[in-house]
């Protein structure tokens, strides 16, 4: 009989070739130690509950009496929640028709959207407007929502920042386009050069690629730097000069571990620029309360704005998004607390506020500790985590153990990987899953292990490091040069 | 300048292609009308707490504990909440990796994977296996994520019933597949023909198409009929026989209004039937916490089983579902709830079995209702709706009304749904959203505006048609026939 319709052989080519190493083979080999009793420190992905850390407590009354209405008319309500999250939960209740168990809007609910708007013109000093707002259930699924309105063939091209978080490289494979690689700048601190794009988008136009849309993930994943104004608007500039829609990732944009480059959105610099750019420029934004101190990843809550996307293409984007029929609504409700978190003299404000900061506090800490900690190992080398959740160091792998890797038929950087997750549970990415220059390694992890755990797991890694070199390398050559 | 990329004109042609009436023309008119200060009734979708459906209280208090587990410890929390629900919530978050805020494995929670197997083993009498049991955010995310592994040029083609919801084809059109409709009778109760089924593949097959799979839903949308075991005996042997796999829709399984025919799986069917067949044929079927009694749609819960799906494959639809990480984790606890529900000695039965039966049983008087207040007016048939959540009656437009839409540059059955809407507020869609054969006419409906509510509604619809086949029937002719 011939292979059945869901047989291997027979499935969609895309779907064979696209490939997520943030959840690949390392993360599959972690699960599976885990099984047989090991004890995994999951850093592969920012999952900031998964390692421990507390959900912050005022949103979650609010959601919590969100989906037990009925407490709201006990008289016993009050002993366990606050007034301000009671008030919360009811004005949100309004917002939606029905409830969290009726389907919204398929854009969201609309008074969320609109708080949305509100909190776009407070951060950028631009009025923002909801109707250019969708909400998502999670950022991963408005990106795909926008690449399916770009890509049409597979002479489509993305422009994708290398290292690259590897949503775009999968989505686009999935959804048959080009990805077009520009290169992050590692000893320039992960920075970009525009001149570099103008080649990379040369050379692809040269292999017959309509080069249509450019990536930015600001801050970085993997690579943690921040993007000043000037870098920004010369990104913006370069999108305009080559008719590119610029996909703006800044998800980490409460994620800020130092003092020189705060968050500016790529909206708020295209609006400061002169017309006709400011008006012309088509962009999407992307949000979502995953990252930053709220860490909620498992809610599913995120939004996409977009600039200059003419109402009839805004309606296309629309009808596809009512195929699903709706984002999931308490996630909804927790990217409204988001935009509108407690303000000064709320009941919950301070708690909120001490919550908060010791998060963003402590995660600045730990990102010291870990750059520190990888720069004291031998033959590691690691730029400051600026920004987002990820130290994504480069090792130098002695070439016996790239020899050691082809013979076993891997690549150099997921046999460093997989030791270190066979010596010591941490679960880390290699560098391989989201593209490096040839000849050079890398590997990802969060900065979330709990801070106090943090001495322990670099000294782990270090104990690793120091004796994977000792095995591979040639104490001949190398230590005498 | 050359047209921007996200341009209408720029646009993927699938995405402009794709139609999706149930959130179609229609629902923007009412949605319209609704800002102008209308009162519009939403029996576009089937989303009953939107039309004041109450939700189970011991599924809303166990989530609402799991999202804030602060309360568990709190003293006071056996004031406001049963200890069965302080117990169950524990057990779920016990299943969690971090709570409801952390992503979950991208397949779900494998403590609820369990829960689903062990539904599906009590419902069918055969077990199953948790490692082919995904769980997604609602059934239609599921749904696209197959299609995707099936489509893999527009030459493939998916078997689909006419009527049909068009999820399906409006995912099959924008995954650049083809649908191959099959008929179903409404004069025969809206019954499945397999010779019907044979002459739908044999005219695709001498088009070129490469038939892949079909779909079935069962209880039927919008048709509301449910299948014979019989039926679905010869569905299974028609899809062996022809090499598809088979996508069973069965998110109105706990829907049912007769006892004629109870609800049998898909799977039960193919498991009572011999080798080969319960062996190789590829089945996956679907299910939801927004439908049955629950409603819960704004929460997306839903799941996936496949069977005689090959390991690769799975592995490879796997890694698809992690692009997008984790389906949101409060919906999958629903999901555990609802597969898992009280049971008798639970303090929390009594409440959760009466409020569970009122639903159900007020949605059977209500279709009762319908169909008889539908069949009570002129030039308007339609079939009872032995499950799920919709009725369709056949609307026999007069002659001059089709004129009139043709002038009007309006398909016949929109005009008169917005004819409908703007004369009642009660918002429908065309049963050319759902596809029917040529010449006839239909809208679909839900059955879920409130018990009290539906003498008014049906007086107000009846009242509305008269007046529309009085404008349009030509009393010299049709009257006297």
């Amino acid at each position: 009989m011939s292979a059945k319709p869901l047989d291997y052989e027979n499935l969609n080519e895309n779907v064979k070739k696209c490939q997520y190493a943030v959840r690949g083979e390392l993360y599959l080999r972690a699960s599976e130690l885990q099984k047989e009793g090991k004890k995994i420190i999951f850093t592969n992905v920012g999952n900031p509950h998964a390692l421990g850390q507390k959900p912050l407590t005022f949103p979650r009354q609010v959601v919590a009496l969100c989906q037990a209405p009925f407490l709201l008319d006990d008289p016993n309500v009050g002993l366990i929640f606050p007034a301000d999250a009671i008030a919360k939960a009811k004005h949100y209740l309004s917002l939606t028709s029905g409830g969290l168990g009726a389907y919204s809007d398929s854009r969201g609910i609309p008074g969320v959207r609109k708080e949305v708007a509100e909190f776009i013109e407070r951060r950028d000093g631009y009025p923002s407007d909801p109707e250019l707002i969708f909400l998502t259930d999670g950022a991963s699924k408005g990106v795909a929502q926008i690449l399916n309105a770009v890509i049409r063939t597979e002479s489509d091209g993305i422009l994708v920042p290398v290292p690259q978080y590897p949503l775009y490289s999968a989505t686009i494979s999935l959804l048959g386009g080009t990805l077009v690689p520009y290169y992050l700048e590692e000893t320039a601190n992960w920075g970009l050069d525009t001149d570099d794009l103008q080649q990379s988008v040369a050379k692809a136009r040269s292999q017959g690629i309509t080069v249509r849309a450019m990536v930015i993930i600001n801050p970085g994943n993997p690579t943690g730097q921040c993007l000043s104004e000037a870098n920004l608007k010369s990104v913006l500039q370069f999108c305009y000069s080559q008719n590119l829609v610029l996909l703006a990732d800044e998800v980490y944009q409460q994620n800020i571990y130092q003092d020189e480059r705060p968050f500016i959105s790529s909206r708020k610099v295209l609006m400061d620029m002169s017309q006709p750019i400011s008006k012309e420029l088509q962009l999407v934004s992307f949000h979502t309360v995953s990252k930053g101190y709220w860490g909620e990843c498992g809610q599913r809550g995120a939004y996409f704005e977009m600039t200059n996307i003419p109402p009839k293409s805004v309606e296309e984007i629309y009808k596809v998004a009512s195929i699903a029929l709706s984002p999931n609504v308490p996630g909804q409700i927790f990217l409204g607390l988001m935009v509108n978190p407690p303000k000064p003299g709320d009941i919950s404000y301070e708690q909120f506020a001490r919550e908060s900061q010791g998060i963003i506090e402590s995660l600045r800490r730990r990102a010291q500790i870990m750059t520190d900690g990888f720069n004291s190992c031998r033959n590691v080398v690691c730029n400051f985590t600026e920004g987002a959740m990820y130290s994504f160091p480069q090792i130098r792998l002695p070439p016996k153990a790239i020899e050691a890797a082809k013979r076993a038929g891997k690549v150099p950087d997921v046999l460093y990987c997989l030791k270190l997750l066979e010596a010591t549970g941490i679960s880390t990415v290699p560098g391989s899953g989201f593209g490096q220059k040839e000849g050079v390694f890398h590997l990802r992890t969060t900065i979330l292990p709990a801070e106090e755990d943090m001495p322990a797991i670099m000294d782990s890694f270090k104990k690793f490091n120091d004796e994977f070199m000792d095995q591979y390398e040639d104490h001949q050559g190398y230590s005498r040069m």
